[in-house]
């Protein structure tokens, strides 16, 4: 540790300025800063973060030499103030705040007005001070000294003062007078001395136990819960930052306040901020008074009206403050005779909309150039800016009342509110006459219509990534599922909630963003931005904030961003938000439809290949004119096709009702019908007979699949148009399934090509989605054009974990910390990742042009871009409405800042 | 390619005596060192395999100067012969024969008689030869040419034959007269020559037509499929025998055999074998004429006394080719004029029983080490020592009447034979009437006690590793699982074949070796060997041999061998067969057993943790009773017990009655228990909420397991006992799970042992059996005693193979050589062996003594096992009854003898 541990600040210089928030903390190094920026700050000094170490590591006794320094220090703060700590008619009175460079809940965080004793009150009363100001200020030592450093409950205080305003008739502290004040204080002195450590009237006393409180607080228990779970090293330490006082409760020409430099909620410029008359910042806090607006928007006076003065100096520094300091602050002030004193700045935290906002006004300003822009929006926040959202004071009304039925994950953001559906055939009905949202167990391929007809799908079932959550993120509907309060009863048409129960028809809301599950209708607003981005038109300073964003991002981004589509909407809906491809378009969603399913149908329950030949026939002019559509939406960019990947029993019905229906239809008995379900029936239908292993058994269904695709490219290439489609085999995990695989769609594409003598190159490519496939990339690249990465499945794979079944455990495992995050929101780089990079790496290293790209839902998650752009993909591919999110993180990403982590529940 | 591509033997002499197999092929080889030896073989000429490979190479056509050298070598067959090819009256007649270093089905076999033309025939007539003798070769070689060489249907020529038989009145071709077979030969002429190809009269001509036919076979696609799944290299090649005929037709004192060394069967010591007197090596496979045995067991004279000088040339051959070559030999010869020529000797193919009698055997005569035995004999033929048997007579006559049902995967060695049972309870209760095979579609844990009761178990669905397979094999007894021809109902109390119906209570017999469902009853023996392992009494020769090898086993190997068992029956058992301690002891199955079944329940029904306390003190004592029945028939031996791993549903009923009965138990409602049921299912339970996930949800169970375990190993060491139990996370894919399992576990173990003033060492590790938790193996690892694979689990998620789904898929796989072999019976050392390998070193790099081993299905298969050799595993734990298996299989893996790949299915 180094020689110096205390850093002096004040009188427009400080010896720190030139440290690091790593040995200040953060409120210490902004201390001192604004100090040698010659802005109005009580003097102080700060004890470094290193002394917290050394503190601990000597089991809590100061490094050598540590006391001798903070008496200097000290004595030269009483120099500059001209006061002597501990005088008893003119003391100089100090704060005592904690400061790490991260903020952390459970630390101890301010004791004011150290130095008052007994003596020195009565002293300074007989000198001549305000004696109502001074009982305040020493009530106010001694309850926060019991509270916060003791560690006496702060409830024990309350309810003293409490019962001195009853016995004084008053409603509020404010109308104490001296002497009840004064007996408050007794009381809060008897109270801590019956704790057994009376309270120290020694003002040096005080002000040694309020440093060791700050340093012992960063080893409490909560403290330390809070570093591991945030992967916050033990040794970063916390500062002291010991501060002259000055009082904004000295009398109606002093005051205390907090501010914004710019509105953290919009991002316009303008200061933005409270402030109370005659207080101390713990009132603001407290609730107790109703603050002023700094800058009211009704354009009434404020603080430049009550202290014109102090509101101009104000002005200057926040000014000041952002030149330097190139962001946006959040600052805290008191005002002392009309004279402004800063005593915090920090960087504000802002919403979404603000991020956006200010990151362009401060490029436009000059004080950042685009790359920084970039870095100070995260993904998640253009996410904000994309959903529909409810006003918030109506949802926080609503929740007061009681409507919070249940909580969820939050699957799908926005908001949602409409009358409860129990079935999607129900949803699709109901949807003719008003909003519906879906309330199920769980979403399976067969509600894919309801799911469309519904504003929101609420599950009690399933994770992050089970069947709903993918959907309805796929569409851009607000979705919450595994909320397990929810007891869905389809049949009795009704869902319940503890002893509450509602019907079918019954409205209910849901935030998709919050995971909040609400009774009752609330009104919810589409995205303005969103709709802005989708017709290219409207205008606003955040929507033009949010083009400007997302024009820098695709300047400085090194990957190209794809979108997951299987439908020509979807498709118009990726490329409009910027996509530049399709990365997975499934082909099974186009089974589901009526008429087809039925073929579908004929073909699972076909008894010979010969008996599927006709109802392939039938689907093959459906499905080319499903990719004609899809080709031409994305007329000149990449569209990559996946083969069929789920097992068939998925296309089968389940309920008897529909089994004897099909029977009926197909001219087979139920029986029939049952034993074919019965053989296609699986115990682990995750890891069963699907993907390029119904391919290989079932050559004929991919055989119709892979011509649909070609002549829909060859229909639309005579069209003039420039259709690009790729051809996906999913669920490979040996080279000889790649190899004879892609024996078989070469067969077809050159066939087809030469009936229709035409030239065409499709790429034919696989994903890599089960373990064993990224262990032997080398072996499968050499028979594949591409690989996409699905880190859905292998997530699954690689964890054991079945998305669809982890509400049970996930929950609570990343609660514990037990997971450090949701591996189906944000990758898992430590395990899942080395498959990616391996695959990456052997793939390459066989065919080193392989194009790579990612299409699992990790594609649209920020961090997880990060860590593919480290492994040097070409692409991610992500639900349209991901797109712009994906294409501010990819630039993060190339800009190297996306290393964010986030939980993703 | 060598400068000498034809190498000529014969007279004692052979150019190719220092030649390998690989050049020659191995019966080229086997003809040269013959030659070389002394022994009587007609003499010809070897065309390399090299010629083979260059002959494709340039598009069929022959290299350079081949054609000169073969003429030569012919010259020099002619001089050493005293005969000329193609000579009209004395001409030197020759066979044609391939030979590869490996057989392959597919290549062509044999031509005889090339030489003669219708004009030699004529001309040597005329000179007095024999015309029905000379009428019967010319015969032979027109119908093997159109046959073999051109491709002609066999059938065709037969039908000739037959004709001719018929108008002849006759029955076998012997009696046909010398114009019979003119008139045959004639009209097969006419057959060539319709097809467009007419036969070659001229000798040269047929002599290289032969030579092409041979390396044209080489390339056909069965003989490429053939090498293609059993990894045969392309480039190995097909050696040419050309041979001076020598005739075993020529008359009474003439004849032609087969015979082995030793008893193929048996292995006993003495020539055994079969010949035709006056007939050539085809009609001996014809099957027209039965042949004549050569040492009749009777004491019958065989052909000692038929051909007493060639009989004792034989018997001298038999043993100088056992001197040289060092093993039991299958040589064919032929007797011409009452002199013995070698045609063939190669390695004999031979029984499990046989390989270890004449292994030993041959160390007892000194012909061979005792490390050489062990490269003889391989893990799969001991298991066919142990497993108990059908009489083969018996069973090929029911074949023979159609009582084959239907064919499926042999998941458990061995013989039964019962009545039909469809229900474990119904198994169960007729068990006490006789023996019981138990028909289901499928087993599940709840069946135990069924399996439990029967002789045998056959499922119609399943895999090699299905529950049914894995239980039936820990239990040693015969199972086929997968049988998808039966379609079992036993609500209807039936199983369906077809149209033909057995009823519950028929009798039905499987052979789980063959993987042969029969109807009706069969009588099925026990092993010998096995009786003898177990009890330590018994012998025979066969069982001695065993003994002897298992014995060199133990003293060459470097793993340790355990076993998985459950029970102390099956500990005592696994210690019987020579297991080293348990490696894997579940503890789910302690979990069924009926009245420990409902405090089971209990537990799960529980809404708060409290209420599980009195259900798992009531458990915590019969668990501890359990452990210390293995502990003790394990005593001085490590144990490792498995905590608690499958999903908690699986305790639970499924059927409406059993629902109804527990709720009445519980004093619940029926909607209750079915609420549970809900929220406990799963989509995919392999990949869902068990093993340490359940540990860490449900901290409580594993403490009461915890508890038991080391309660039990108190009680044992206060006996005066050794009890050395080794405790397993099961599922770990996370270092903080296994951290913090580590701590719960630890808790627990330190709190007894202080209670008790006992102090004990009890290792905790973990399965790797999640993929992730083989990529982070030094992490889990620096909480971790030992690891222990979970290959099933591994494979499962490695390949993304459910194993109780593959049924649909996994056969067909193999069979095209998409997969080599079953990767849950064989482990896939191309990919799940990576994540081993990696797991063994990352573990070791992080803790270098770390213990690891394996407990999944694949510890006791033998070229698995040589792969865990390796990898430096320290033991394998397999089935009781596999332990032998292993021992052998361990040895030869040490010895570097274990790389045979077996398809396992």
């Amino acid at each position: 540790m180094s020689d110096k541990n205390i850093y002096l600040f004040g009188g427009g210089s400080a010896e720190g300025a030139g440290q690091s928030r790593e040995i200040l903390g953060g409120k210490g190094a902004g201390l001192a800063q604004m100090s040698a920026l010659g802005i109005p700050v009580p003097p102080g000094f700060t004890i470094t973060t290193e002394v917290c170490n050394a503190y601990h590591a000597r089991g809590r006794r100061y490094p050598e030499g540590l006391e001798e320094e903070f008496h200097a220090q000290l004595a030269a703060l009483e120099a500059l103030q001209g006061r002597r700590f501990g005088d008893l008619e003119d003391p100089l009175l100090l704060s005592v705040r904690s400061g790490s460079a991260i903020s952390m809940p459970g630390m101890m965080d301010t004791v004011l007005n150290l130095g008052l004793s007994r003596e020195s009150v009565e002293a300074q009363i007989a000198a001549g001070v305000d004696p109502r100001f001074l009982r305040d200020c020493d009530r106010r030592l001694v309850t926060m000294y019991g509270d916060v450093v003791l560690g006496l409950p702060h409830d024990d205080f309350e309810a003293i003062l409490s019962r001195q305003r009853s016995a004084a008739g008053v409603e509020s502290d404010a109308e104490l007078t001296a002497d009840d004040l004064a007996a408050v204080t007794d009381a809060h002195l008897e109270l801590i001395a019956s704790s057994g450590t009376p309270f120290p009237e020694e003002p040096l006393a005080q002000l040694w136990g309020a440093v060791a409180a700050v340093f012992d607080s960063w080893n409490i228990q909560r403290a330390r819960d809070y570093r591991r779970l945030h992967q916050i090293a033990d040794d970063l330490g916390t500062g002291v930052n010991v501060q002259a006082m000055v009082f904004g409760n000295r009398g109606p020409d002093c005051a205390t306040g907090v501010a914004f430099t710019r509105n953290p909620a919009t991002g316009q410029r303008r200061i933005y901020g409270e402030y109370l008359i005659n207080a101390q910042g713990e009132d603001v806090v407290a609730g107790t008074r109703t603050p002023l607006s700094i800058a009211p928007t009704d354009g009434s006076g404020g603080l430049a009206a009550d202290f014109p003065e102090a509101y101009a100096e104000l002005q200057n520094v926040c000014d000041v403050l952002e030149d330097e300091r190139k962001e946006m602050q959040d600052v805290e002030f008191t005002i002392e005779d009309g004279k402004l004193y800063m005593l915090q700045t920090r960087d504000g935290q802002r919403t979404g909309a603000a991020a956006a906002r200010i990151a362009v006004a401060m490029v436009e300003e000059s004080r950042i150039d685009s790359a920084t822009a970039l870095e100070r929006v995260e993904g998640e926040q253009i996410a904000q800016l994309l959903a529909p959202v409810f006003d918030p004071d109506e949802k926080r009304a609503a929740i007061e009342d009681g409507r919070l039925l249940a909580t969820g994950l939050a699957a799908g953001p926005g908001a949602a509110s409409g009358r409860i559906a129990l079935t999607a055939e129900r949803a699709a009905e109901m949807a003719a006459g008003g909003d519906v949202v879906l309330v199920r167990d769980e979403t399976s391929p067969e509600d894919i219509v309801g799911m469309h007809a519904s504003v929101g799908i609420l599950t009690s079932r399933g994770g992050m990534t089970s069947h709903a959550a993918v959907v309805a993120r796929g569409m851009g509907k607000p979705c919450i599922v595994g909320a397990s309060a929810l007891a869905v009863d389809s049949e009795a048409g009704e869902v319940r909630v503890g002893d509450r129960v509602y019907r079918e028809g019954d409205e209910i809301s849901i935030d998709g963003t919050a995971g909040e599950v609400i009774a009752g209708p609330l009104a919810a607003h589409p995205s303005d931005v969103l709709d802005a981005l989708l017709s290219g038109e409207g205008d606003s300073p955040l929507i033009s904030a949010t083009r400007q964003l997302l024009a820098w991002s695709d300047d400085s981004r090194r990957r190209a961003i794809r979108a997951n589509a299987d439908t020509p909407h979807d498709a118009a809906v990726a490329r409009a938000l910027g996509a530049e491809g399709i990365g997975l378009c499934r082909t099974e969603h186009m089974f589901f439809e009526e008429t087809r399913l039925g073929w579908v149908r004929q073909v699972i329950l076909a008894r010979r290949a010969a008996g599927r030949t006709e109802p392939l026939a039938r689907l093959r002019p459906v499905q080319q004119s499903d990719f004609e559509g899809i080709f031409e939406a994305m007329d000149g960019l990449p569209v990559t096709v996946r083969l069929l990947d789920p097992p068939l029993h998925e296309f089968l019905p389940r309920e008897e009702s529909a089994i004897a229906r099909l029977a009926g239809q197909m001219g087979l008995t139920r029986q029939q019908i049952e034993d074919t379900l019965e053989s296609l029936s699986e115990s682990n239908p995750m890891l069963g007979h699907r993907g390029c292993r119904l391919g290989l058994t079932h050559p004929e269904i991919y055989a119709m699949q892979v011509e649909a695709i070609v002549r829909a490219t060859v229909a639309l290439a005579r069209r003039g148009l420039d259709p690009r489609p790729e051809i996906m085999v999913p669920l490979v995990g040996t080279e000889a399934e790649m190899a004879r695989l892609r024996e078989q769609v070469v067969e077809i594409v050159e066939t087809v090509l030469a009936e229709a003598e035409c030239e065409l190159e499709i790429p034919i490519g696989t994903m890599i989605e089960v373990p064993r496939a990224a262990l032997v990339a080398d072996r499968i690249a050499s028979h594949a054009d591409f690989f996409s990465f699905g880190t859905n499945d292998l997530t699954q794979m690689t964890f054991g974990y079945s998305r669809d079944d982890v509400a049970s455990f996930l929950p609570e495992f990343v609660e514990k910390g037990i997971l450090a995050a949701n591996p189906f929101a944000t990758l898992d780089v430590e395990g899942v990742g080395q498959l990616v990079a391996l695959a990456c790496e052997r793939g390459r290293s066989q065919k080193p042009g392989l194009k790579i790209g990612i299409c699992g839902e990790h594609g649209g998650e920020p961090s997880s871009i990060a860590f593919f752009e480290s492994c040097g993909l070409d692409y991610v591919s992500c639900s349209p409405y991901r797109v712009p999110v994906a294409r501010l993180a990819a630039a993060r990403a190339t800009l190297g800042y996306g290393s964010e982590l986030s939980s993703g529940l």
